[in-house]
């Protein structure tokens, strides 16, 4: 396990079998990796691996910069710990497209949780350093769960499409929100209501507690408006403070109560072999898109289409007609 | 004009400006032709037309079966009509994917409407006959406009994605809601949220009047609880009755008004333009996916990876691997 930059598949799978962090770490490098070599390394590793990975729980947190997402994950980290179960802390960071780790889940914010055996926060990785750093986050989780995490918290914040990806990667997702200033609630994100399992209220604390009490029964009884009354379909709602470490056994129960809820409806599983569906056709688009973009005839073509179609001089379909007929694939006649 | 099987792009052309019916109808079955024949002359005939584009409203059009679309939709119509202006009715149709026109917008559901000379509505698109229809919507909507079509109207049901897409071509979405039985609203599907501008409770008459009123209340609490007290975000929420005809005006009047603080907001055509740039590579991911499953070599594999992917025997990246091997295409190397 000396010659670093000679690991086999063989190597890195024994070395996430066995937990070995340095190995772990290194084979999460490798899935990130876009060069043709790791490439190859990273698919048997997966494919080999694929029957270790499946066993955690995998929750979904967001909530916007200032909420407390990394106190609060601390917070609940700890909790776990304290419980017995391995956790790993992994991020996808809309400000860099997506990617297996981030700075959201910078170790430095984490102290106390960084410091234990069984915690694992997935650090920045170097961005570009390897060709470009790719959306591999899922794949990163199931490395994770074949080195034996029980809990993989993803977390994220609020913008552009990264909560849906988070969504679409895990078994409950989670929001964290503010309490309101006084009366007034501050706005929920729209499609958030769609994504969320639990809310929790964070910052219950203090003099927060009762504007954060007010905020979870305004957010309740909203709710419940607009989804009726399907338990099963409207999220749960409630307050904590991750500060003073109060209220997030109960935001953890929760969770356990969806999840639970779902597998005997069967929809948690259902809900998996979807995601597994749809990451594939995801990935298949992604490198599609990717080697469009390289392709020696469309690179040449495809910004100006884009910029004409942007400025309404050339319709959306002969657009992609031209990029489509650039690529000269086969078998597309009738 | 009289050689039907041999008008050129040219024929086409002038009689969608020319506002000739018969060729109109024609020119739509084009577009949503996949015969590479047709693909070309309709490439043509959109680039030709694109200047004559752009003038309509878009407004996007849902509400669950048993809503009252139809007749909403006539009554609006007919409004519009009486207004001087021109109207086209498209419709999304989810249970068949997505097509040009589909059941939803049959002419006998609305035989007012459709007698009416300054009125077009798109009957079904007899599916398969021209090879396979695809997702030609916003195509048929632009060919409407460069007609001389002021205003149109594009329906859908809450099904599935039709919804996000219906909005992802439209300027403003109208929700039909039906009023709650008794003091309890029906559950509203969350991402619904998230799409509409305007939510119209319709069926505000006779014994149900009090209960819509009761229902756009409860919505427009809620929403305000959820959205805080943004104008601009928050959708407008009003009581209509299709089947009085009353209500329908104020409803055309909040759908006008939010285009307007748009269009002074500059959000209106920056959506369009955001529209066309997503509508290009959704395209052309839609083609690559059409070739790919026709593709020699990746037909023959696809369906086992779907499989063994579903069944968690094959992670994802290993089947987008494989897929994407399959296809080899240039230009991908690192």
């Amino acid at each position: 396990m000396t010659r670093r930059r000679h690991l086999t598949a063989d190597d890195y799978f024994n070395g996430v079998r066995e937990h070995n962090l340095s190995v772990f770490a290194q084979a999460l490098t490798v899935i990130e990796s876009s060069s043709d070599r790791h490439r190859l390394i990273a698919e048997e590793l997966l494919t080999r691996l694929l029957p270790w990975t499946g066993n955690a729980l995998r929750i979904g947190i967001t909530g916007v910069p200032g909420v407390g997402k990394s106190t609060f994950i601390e917070s609940l980290g700890m909790l776990l710990i304290r419980r017995g179960m391995r956790v790993a802390v992994l991020a996808v960071d809309p400000s860099s497209g997506v990617s297996g780790g981030s700075i959201l889940g910078d170790k430095t914010r984490m102290n106390e949780l960084a410091s234990q055996d069984n915690a694992f926060i997935r650090p920045s990785p170097a961005a570009g350093t390897l060709g470009g750093v790719a959306n591999k986050t899922r794949e990163t989780m199931f490395i994770a769960e074949a080195a034996g995490y029980d809990v993989i918290l993803v977390e994220t914040v609020g913008v552009g499409q990264s909560e849906t990806m988070v969504c679409d990667m895990t078994d409950c997702f989670l929001a964290l929100m503010l309490p309101g200033a006084g009366d007034e609630l501050q706005g929920i994100k729209r499609g958030l209501l769609e994504l969320a399992d639990v809310i929790a209220v964070n910052k219950a604390d203090g003099d927060n507690r009762r504007a954060a009490e007010l905020a979870a029964r305004q957010y309740h009884s909203a709710l419940e408006s607009l989804t009726g009354h399907d338990s099963d379909k409207a999220p749960t709602i409630l307050t904590c403070s991750a500060l003073d470490d109060s209220g997030i056994d109960s935001v953890w129960e929760a969770i356990e109560k969806k999840c639970e809820r779902r597998r005997e409806t069967g929809e948690f599983s259902e809900r998996r072999q979807k995601q597994n569906l749809r990451w594939l056709w995801a990935l298949v688009d992604e490198q599609l898109r990717e080697a469009i973009k390289k392709h020696p005839v469309v690179r040449q073509i495809y910004s100006d289409i884009e910029q004409q179609v942007l400025d309404g001089q050339m319709p959306a379909a002969a657009g992609a007609n031209k990029i489509f007929a650039a690529l000269s694939l086969g078998g597309s006649g009738q």
